[in-house]
Order: C-alpha cells, then sequence, then structure tokens
C-alpha cells in the first residue's frame, strides 16, 4: 500500500538525548532554522554527566521531518522519542478524556 | 430499529495498538489523509518493546470512522478502545461535574 | 401543584450502562440524530467484561429527555443517572465553592 | 435596624436534599421555571438509597430567594444549605487567597 | 506621619464570624447595599453549632470600609481577618511566585 | 561598571513584615498612594501573636523601589524579600518549565 | 558544519546564581537594559547564606544570549543553566504531553 502524503505535518514533540556541546541553545537555533519550521521550544528535562535530555516542541506550516531530524543528528544528538505529531489542516490538540 | 444516520462525527479519541513500524509520524500522516479528517493528534502513550499504545485525537467535519479504521489496520495497527466521540452540529466537550 | 414547564432543557450529563454491541459509537450517534439535540459527546469511563460505563454530554437548544432515554433503551442500554442538568436561557456552570 | 434591600442577587449555590422522586430534571426544570430565575445547573453530589443531595447553581437578574426555596419545598425537597451568594451590579467571583 | 488617602480600595477579601441568624443572604445583601460596594461574593467556609464562617469578596470602585464592618457588626457579625485588599487605578491580582 | 537604568519596573512582589498595626489596609492603602505605583494587592500569609506576613504585588509603569520601601519602613514593617520583578517594556510573566 | 543562525530568540529562561549584592533587582534591571531584551521576569526560587537562585525569564524580538550572560557575569553572577529557550518567527509553548 502506497500513500502519497499530501498532509502537513504542524507540531512536532520529539525527545532528544544529546552531550552537553553544542548547547541546547545552538541545538534549538540550529532546528529553527530548517526553512519547514516556524517556532521551537527547547525546554531541558534531564541532566547528566555526559548527556541531556531536551524536550523539542516544533511549530510550521508544513515541517519536514527528515530534515529535522538530520539537524539534530549532524550537531551530535539523536531523536531519543517522537513523543506527540499534529497534522493536517490545523493543529488538533490532544483532548483529555476522563480515563487520562 | 433502522436508523439512517445523519449526524456528523467531529471528534474521535481512540486508543491504537500499533507495532514500532510504521512509525506513529507515518501512521498520523494516512490517517490525516483520509478525505473526512482535517486534522490528527497522535500522543505516544506507552512504549513496549514490541509494541506502542498511541492516543488518536481526529477531528473533521463529517469523519467517516471506517475509512480511520481500515488505514490502521491497513499500516498494521488495531483501535484498541474508541474512548471519547463528539458528533453533532458542533464539538461538544466532556462537561466536568461533582463526581468526576 | 400543576407546572406547565416551559424552561429548555440546555446541557444534560447522564451516565449510560451499555452492552458492547451497539458500539459507543453508534450510540452516540443515535442520540444525536434527535432532533432536539444539537450534539453530544460519548466518553467512555469504565470497561467491563459484559457491559461498558458510558459518560454523555447532550447539550441542545431544549432537549426531550424522554426521546433521549428512549433511543438508549431503544439501542439496548440504560440511563444509570442523570448527574447533572443545565436549564433555562443558557448554560449555567457549576459555580465552584470552596466547600467543593 | 431597617433595610430595604435593593441589590440584586445574581447568583445562589444551594445544597438540596430531596427524595429520588420527583427526579433532579423535575426540580431543575421547576426552579428555572421561576420568573427571577434565568437559569439553574444542578449537579448530582451523592446518592443515598433514600435521598440525593443536589447542588443547585443559579442565576439571574434579581433571584427572589423565597420563591426558589418554595418550590424546592413544594417539590417535597428542602434546602440544606446556601453555600455561595452573589449579589449587586454583577457577579463577583470568589477570589482565591494565598490562605485558601 | 500623616497620610490623607486618595486611593481606591476595589476588592476587599475579608473573612465574617456571624451567629447563623440573620442569613447569610441578608448579610450579604446588606453589604452589597452599602453605596460604595458594585457587588459581593459570599461563600461559607465553615458551619459550626452556633457560629459560620464566611468568606465574603467585596468589589467596587471605591469601597469605604469602615462602613462595611458597621453593617457587618450592626448585624451581628465581627471582621475576623482582612485576607486580601486591592487597591489603586485597577484590581491588581496576587501574582504567583515559585516559592508560593 | 556603571548603568545609568532606563528601564522601567512594572510589577514587584515583595513579602513584607509588619506589625499588627497600622493595618494591612493601611498599608496597602500607603503604597498605592505613591506616585509611581498604580495599584497593589496584599495578601496576607501568616499572621503570628506580634507580627504579620503579607505579600505584596504591586504593578505601575515605572515603579520607584525606595519610595516603596521607604513607605513601608516609615509604617513600621520592613520588606523580607523581594520574590518577583518584572522589569523592561511590559510585564513578562514567569514561564513554567518542566524542571518547576 | 557551519551555519550562520539567522533565527531569533524570542525566549530564554535561565537558572542564574548570584550573591545577595547587587540586589535582584539591579541584575533585572540590568539584563533588561540590554538592547535586544523586551522584558525580563526575575522570581526567587531559593535563598542561601551565601548565594541566591533566580529564575530569569527574558523575552524580545531578538534576543542576544551572550551580551544577557555576560551582565550577569559582569554583576557577579553565573549562569547555571538554560532551561528553557523559544526561537523562531514566533513563541512556541511547550506542549504539554500525556507522558509529561
Amino acid at each position: 500500500m502506497e500513500y502519497t502524503l499530501m498532509t502537513h505535518i504542524r507540531r512536532l514533540v520529539i525527545d532528544v538525548l544529546k552531550p552537553h556541546e553544542p548547547s541546547t541553545l545552538e541545538f534549538a537555533q540550529q532546528v529553527s532554522e530548517a526553512e519547514s519550521v516556524a517556532g521551537v521550544n527547547a525546554s531541558v528535562i534531564e541532566l547528566d554527566r555526559e548527556v541531556q535530555n531536551v524536550k523539542f516542541t516544533i511549530e510550521g506550516e508544513s515541517i519536514d521531518y527528515d530534515t529535522v531530524e538530520a539537524i539534530i543528528e549532524d550537531a551530535g544528538g539523536s531523536v531519543h522519542s517522537v513523543d506527540q505529531i499534529a497534522c493536517g489542516e490545523y493543529i488538533v490538540e490532544d483532548a483529555p478524556t476522563p480515563q487520562d
């Protein structure tokens, strides 16, 4: 089954593992430099002696995931997990349910 | 008793069980490709060695549930449960009550 | 004492007990088909082997409770409790108090 | 000391004790039928074998408390406590303080 | 040191101790009758056998504290504590800080 | 290193220690009388036999801290700590982070 | 790999360690004096005998991190950690996820 995906990724929340250098500031700036990215929020979750866990919330009209991942890997980090994706005509928020 | 259902499904919250491949990103994009779907939020709830639990919040003017389910199953996943449905002329939110 | 009730029910929150079939999706759609209903939110609260507990938040300009109940019973469910009612000229929200 | 009270009661939160019949739905409708009442929210707090505790949030431009109480008593219930009153030119909300 | 206070009290939160009679409803109405008071929210905090603790949130363009206190005392209550005051050109809210 | 500070203090949150007299009401009014102050919220945090802890949230276009402190000290209180400052072209709120 | 970073830093949340003097007020004012800074919120997190932990939330159209850090160090403090960065065309907020 083949899809030609026409949908737009509008928000990505990813958990990035990175060494202390380059800094989170540089990572965030480099990701936000990608043409498909409108803005980035990078929040440090945990600091280890060797590595840092940083949560990136990335927004754009049509985010190109592969470019985002390549920027992170070129800078020495890795995408540990993709935690949330919003795609389509607008950003759909995660709806709270009584089971949450 | 037979109904010809004319009502519109405007939001669906479903719990999807899926293998690690294809990725949640691809699942979300494929679901949002459905003609009846305006947007999708896919949030990872739990990661196992074999499977992932992903909560999908799907919005649209008139969502076709069967198509959504077929896309998920074609991609190798399954709808584990339907947790919330909003249908009618607009999205009615779950109203908090003192008993919640 | 006799009242000719002229007031409009604008929101109903009811706890419905239903078998697994027909699905919550069908229940929600059937309820939202009622002429007096503008929209329905159906959120699954609990799943048992035999039955499901589903919280329905129903909105409309002038909801006819008897029709709603008849639809649920025709579909094989029952209204376990009526948890919240808003009636009058607009929807009054439950006001928080220091004693809650 | 005598006051001719000119102020308007704009919101009343009362805790009502009632038997199972008439239903909360009927109580809420009857209260909202009062000329001075614009809208009613009735939320069930507790269910006993004999009685129910229902929290009523009542709004209006100038609520007549005595009429509200009479309706409740005529229907077989009683006002167990008055938990919140807002009166004056507009509805003043309970302001949170660090001591709450 | 003498000040001619020109500032306007715009919100007062006071804790009032009162007997069961007159009712909280009457207290709230009497306070809101004061010329300098635009609106009152009276929320019952605690009920004892002899006395009640009622939290009053009082708003106005320029509240006259002495009048408010006199009304409460004339009605048989007492101001147990003044918990919050907002004064000046507009109502400043209590700003949350990480130390709260 | 010398700065000629041109920036505007727009919000100050201070913790004030004061005797019971003059009252918190008088303190709040006196602080809000300062020319550079637009409004004051004074919330009582703790009451001792001898002293009171009052949290002041002070807003203005360009608050003069020294005047505020002088008013508090003239009235018999002391600034126990400065807990939050917002300065610049507008009030920046404390941004929540995952580490909070 | 070289980037010419064109992106704009719009919010910085940093944890600053500083001696008691100069005061947090002076620190906040000096940071907000930087040309690239529109506003600063400085909230005290912890007070030690020797040092203070202050959380700075800094906003601007295009914040120059190096200037901010230099101001803090010139004043005798140090940036203990950079906790959040928002950069791009607008401030992206940290998106809540079910895993938080």
